[in-house]
């Protein structure tokens, strides 16, 4: 069986996956905050770099998989979700790299967001920032936000970063070529810790209830999983770099005709 | 176990996802031109008509889903790839819709493509012509391409119209509203007779070799039925209206930082 690691393990779709994958016969190596193996903060380069060097040390440089689930939403401060989200993601995923490479056939699921497509009024300058690396200035541009709006808009900009980041990193050399496939899971509401906070929230709790349902029901956390554990199967070898909306139609009914569109 | 209809049934993607279905003991309704419990064909509004009520008549009015896997590719003419892989597609899909409502939970995959994303310069006005069901417009406009691209041009158009035709639908409440879960795979190249005979074809072989594919093997069609089996699961029914490139990367590889795009 193989070697996982995973952030955000200790709770939600992290803590779902990490259930679904040792009962596969895996080993897991969790990264969070508490409750897990290698415990880090992905929101300083300091714990990055710990957190990387735990879990490769952990896997003896070999890893056949990662899932990168770590993530704060609101009612979190934009700024945390801003370092978390997009640059905590991107120095994991950067970091392990060269273990995922060793094994030769790696498998890995970036959490995205179904907010990526459906949040209006992203600034581009956010999402540059972003992809540039220039973490001062995301953070500095969601601060000028209208705090009605900075935890959302740093949200959904990460996650939109994140994805696009995943996009190019997976079809190049280094990671295509290297046999590794990286894909991006993006869900809309999941029944977890994460969204009851959002839901209980003042401000975005009715917005979150006024976004158009097609599904009505709910998933729980274990229904990602699956996915996520599909994504890590042999049959997705021939994904890369792919988005994986399971967000119980909102995207489709919201944007229905803005993807796919021609070249 | 469920009762499935397959178009397509005869070769390829909708011969293997046929097998699995089998194998794992649901009942199929086969749809193709020969070797097929309905033998009909898809081009014609006669052979839609009839698919349609025999596979009604033979599922006893309740249908637990379907696959929309009947499809043409050059080098068949560009006026008959118009006619089944966009208006055989979606008549069968409307046609077949009271009976998957009438199960309550249906769920539906129709193949798509990643030529949707990736071939350049489609027609709006071919897009809006097959949206709009003027079927006779929408041939006079691929008759009009020039010979070398009329093909792919028909064939790009109709996986990109019948994609966004799902969409729509997928997350409207004829659909969603009735229990029923559509969603679109997008495969790339894949191992099948159809790929085969492009790959032979003196036109659009030399076009298929000059791909970039950052997934160098191409998948046997079991791997893309065991998307579809999954597709068809209980886990997959908080996807609804979404497009799942299966594509060895290709459209990350053109399109990474086309989509996700903000609202």
């Amino acid at each position: 069986m193989g070697t996982y690691a995973i952030s955000g393990s200790a709770s939600g779709m992290g803590a779902a996956t990490r259930s679904r994958l040792e009962a596969a016969g895996h080993r897991v190596i969790g990264i969070d905050l508490r409750d897990a193996e290698v415990r880090a903060d992905l929101a300083t380069a300091e714990g990055r770099a710990e957190a990387v060097d735990a879990v490769v040390g952990a896997a003896g440089g070999v890893l056949d998989g990662a899932v990168s689930a770590a993530g704060l939403a609101p009612p979190a401060a934009a700024e945390h979700i801003a370092r978390v989200n997009y640059f905590g993601s991107v120095a994991l995923l950067e970091g392990l790299r060269p273990a995922l490479a060793a094994s030769g056939s790696a498998q890995v699921v970036q959490f995205g967001s179904n907010s990526s497509t459906i949040t209006p009024n992203l600034p581009d300058e956010l999402v540059a920032a972003y992809l540039d690396s220039r973490e001062d200035d995301a953070v500095a541009i969601v601060s000028e936000v209208d705090v009605m709006f900075a935890q959302i808009v740093a949200y959904a900009g990460a996650k939109l970063a994140v994805t696009r980041w995943c996009r190019r990193a997976a079809a190049s050399q280094p990671w295509a070529g290297s046999g590794i496939r990286l894909n991006v899971i993006a869900p809309g509401p999941v029944d977890t810790p994460l969204l009851r906070r959002v839901l209980a929230d003042k401000v975005y709790g009715p917005v979150m209830e006024a976004v158009p349902m097609p599904v009505a029901e709910t998933p729980d956390a274990d229904t990602l999983a699956q996915w996520v554990e599909f994504l890590l199967s042999p049959a997705a070898r021939f994904a890369c770099g792919s988005v994986f909306f399971v967000d119980c139609g909102i995207d489709a009914r919201l944007r229905a005709d803005d993807w796919p569109n021609p070249f």
